[in-house]
């Protein structure tokens, strides 16, 4: 069912996020500790920002734990803002299009769950999509549809709200076609400045998500740690699930809520996430 | 813009028609002679009948040329009817959800050309396919689309006038949309008894099709060839382009015309194509 | 550390013995009860007996579990003995060409285990090889080196006595390197009529192995089950772990002894397994 | 038979060199001008020196004009020296541990062209690497063994007189088994701050090599181009064939000759490239 992870901080290599660790993310492509399957072999992708306009995406089929590529580009790129994914497939099928993250501009969007029976409701959210950006979507999964769902309600200008509308057409269009628990998982969206989390599910019992305590808090709990002197002080991590053991590192982002990390979001604390369907549904056509 | 190759008659080797000879199908992935474009190295497909209900169906994204795969399984598989489909991709990406031939119960669908500008037309085209087969598509490609279309228009019931409603339709939805030239192409779909060919392009400029003479003609023209003594009776291939230079063999199916192979069909000879788009076309939303 | 299964008996589909029930090798792509490692997703390989003088091999790098070409090709390749391995990497690259099992002319060969420290060993192991079959080496298993050291010393003629002598060549070169518990594993061979399976590793503590118990005796002890009614009286698997759980199906291969399945060795029995050093090892050069 | 670039100078993006323009590297995987074959589609590779000690090395089996993951990379990561090389396979397989550059430490090697009747000789070169380098080869090209080989004889030391032994090892085994024009092809080596490239052929006929004139000099040449202005003064590239057409840009290395780009090499001129058979040749045991 994937799980992931977002970074944002001072530049780092993403090896030092990606390997090593009691439960890194590419253990957890083998053995994950929290996820609904303990494998997440079914391809992975890794999207980061640098110097380019647009953040650069490395997507491959292969399980993350025996891809050579990535741990080349893992111990080769530096950046301040990067997504890791490693997919479980539900439904649709393994290849490049349909992993995580997703670009689209500047934005990246990635998600651990499901959009439940999404043939029953696909065609209703094509609808509901805007007829400029469907013509977009490269892949199958869920996921993608989500995003241009939230692309076409607005995600570039107000995320939270966005992603409720989606969510929130997602729950009103399955509800017309008789599909329970519609929506399961969590969503990490970025601008290549914000990070953007959200968890929640249609049922209340959402897939876990976590991000790290500010650095100058670790620092006094653990000066002797060296990692926590070397990573910047505004370096945060949003994770599926926590990468190691250590005691007042990771924070359980609470059902229903989503928060942000970023400049100028410090201290803006965790929020109740709503889904709203759109007013005058635009997914009923006739 | 891809090749294929179609066979019907007793069951023979795939090896015996995708190997060998001055421009076998394989030869035509790394250099065709006819083709918009000389390489077709975007991945391949081959759909086979045997002893199951339904068409078995290898695909691969790798050229055709190098694929070890590819060649084991022609040496080893025989079949009575098979499709082979070599792909240069245009848009869509090289996945094997994008591979011909593609597949719905016992009927194979593949196609050498295009749907032009496909990404503009592509929301009403979604439109104006049954909603209940709509979920079972499972990649981008254009021809996917119009296999989907054709079975919502009754290709198991009437190939021929699916097929005439389907390019129909997507003629009818790109005048709408100031897409011109909409349809490029040959078409070729069977059940696994017999296989209908379509010659066909909007500009009236087809890409090529041909067909082989029948073979007890091609027995008498060269008595001591061997290989037409070792064929069945009833042995025809459908190919995009010759697969030899031997005089007689092939037969150029004119253009915008139609012809089937097979079992009840000996001297139906080649009609005329015309695309009808569909009354009250089912295409136009609200 | 891989898992595999061997058939022999009237042609049956694969998809038969590879998907479905409660342990199917597929499932143990994923998780398997007794391996070492329970994820195998490192590539698999198939190779079954036909119509062809060799037999046909289909190797992929992607976990047998999410192969959509697996799956199609199982479902429509019938085999009266074949061959099918699921791989866990340790050490050599995911690649088609480290895939089990291999070939060479009309046998094959395939491996749960591991030779230790390898690369070690190899240029020793190359030595010993036969200067012709060198050459034919396509990857970098240790598999497919040992492989050919058993056919150097006679596995067309003698299999037990040829894997005896290149288990043996192992060991001594180990030895001689210093390399402790070279020989690890289980191994299945095959010249298309019969199959041979060896159980051995140099501490005495080798992976395990099973063969199911003969059809007439399944057949009085579960009048009921209709599996059993429909496979044929000589019917045989021999697998790395059962497949599932009925009482009395499977029998396991005792430690250190290997056995052979297949016409003219009715109640052959099992015998031990000794390795053997060739004499005058050819393994040492000046 | 593949086609390779090499870039020294102030870093650039990959994509501006690789992509765009009349002949671009990435349009030579599809049709190369001067290539002994026109499609170089069997996979491709990238070596990239940035921040860390070795450099990165990112290798595909997909053709380089269809693989999204090269442009991705290529788009947005900048290095003061790269190796690009795009395959035609002959005889080994179509696998990432085939693609060029390979990589030791520090060091980048790759080649345009093959060792003739490579399986003959293979044996023999073997026992000719250094024993502690021979299990660091992953795959079976000819160029991995040449390249351990030139490795043997002191590349890192001095890589002219390193390639010419490695070479001439080559020719003095290939005359023992009677193989004719045993090399042949142009070679590149890096230690990450000078890149080595070589013209030879055993018949006196080897493939095209070119590099570019100094950049003050075009600049002269060419005061109104854009592209002249913006790279530095000391860029170089290195290629199997010119990337464009422009006059006065591209200089052909003559047959049988050797030259080195970067620091401390300015006028160092093309020498003439002299294979030698090591003395005492390590190559003959027994």
């Amino acid at each position: 069912m994937c799980r992931w992870l977002a970074y944002s901080g001072a530049p780092i290599l993403l090896l030092d996020v990606l390997y090593g660790g009691p439960n890194s993310l590419v253990d957890q492509s083998l053995k994950s500790r929290l996820g609904a399957e303990p494998t997440n072999g079914d391809g992975f992708g890794v999207g980061w920002y640098g110097a380019a306009d647009t953040p650069g995406v490395f997507r491959s089929t292969e399980p993350a734990w025996n891809d050579q590529n990535l741990r080349e580009l893992a111990g080769h790129i530096s950046s301040p803002l990067f997504f890791t994914h490693i997919r479980a497939a539900i439904g649709s099928a393994v290849q490049q299009t349909n992993c995580h993250p997703f670009r689209h501009g500047s934005w990246l969007f990635m998600h651990n769950g499901y959009i439940n029976e999404f043939a029953t409701i696909k065609r209703d959210v094509v609808l509901a999509i805007d007829p400029s950006l469907y013509p977009q979507i490269q892949g199958q999964a869920d996921t993608e549809f989500l995003f241009h769902l939230a692309l076409t309600f607005g995600l570039q200008d107000d995320p939270p709200a966005a992603v409720e509308q989606a969510i929130g057409l997602v729950e009103d269009v399955a509800e017309r076609h008789g599909v329970p628990h519609p929506f399961q998982g969590t969503v990490a969206t970025t601008d290549g400045e914000s990070i953007w989390g959200f968890r929640y599910s249609s049922e209340r019992n959402s897939r876990s998500l976590f991000y790290t305590t500010d650095v100058p808090t670790l620092r006094k709990l653990y000066p002797e740690r060296e990692l926590f002197q070397e990573v910047s002080e505004d370096a945060r991590l949003v994770v599926s699930e926590p990468l190691g053991d250590v005691a007042g590192v990771w924070n359980e982002v609470p059902e229903s809520s989503w928060g942000v990390v970023g400049p100028g979001h410090e201290g803006s604390g965790i929020r109740q996430f709503r889904p709203k369907a759109p007013p005058a549904s635009a997914s009923v056509p006739g």
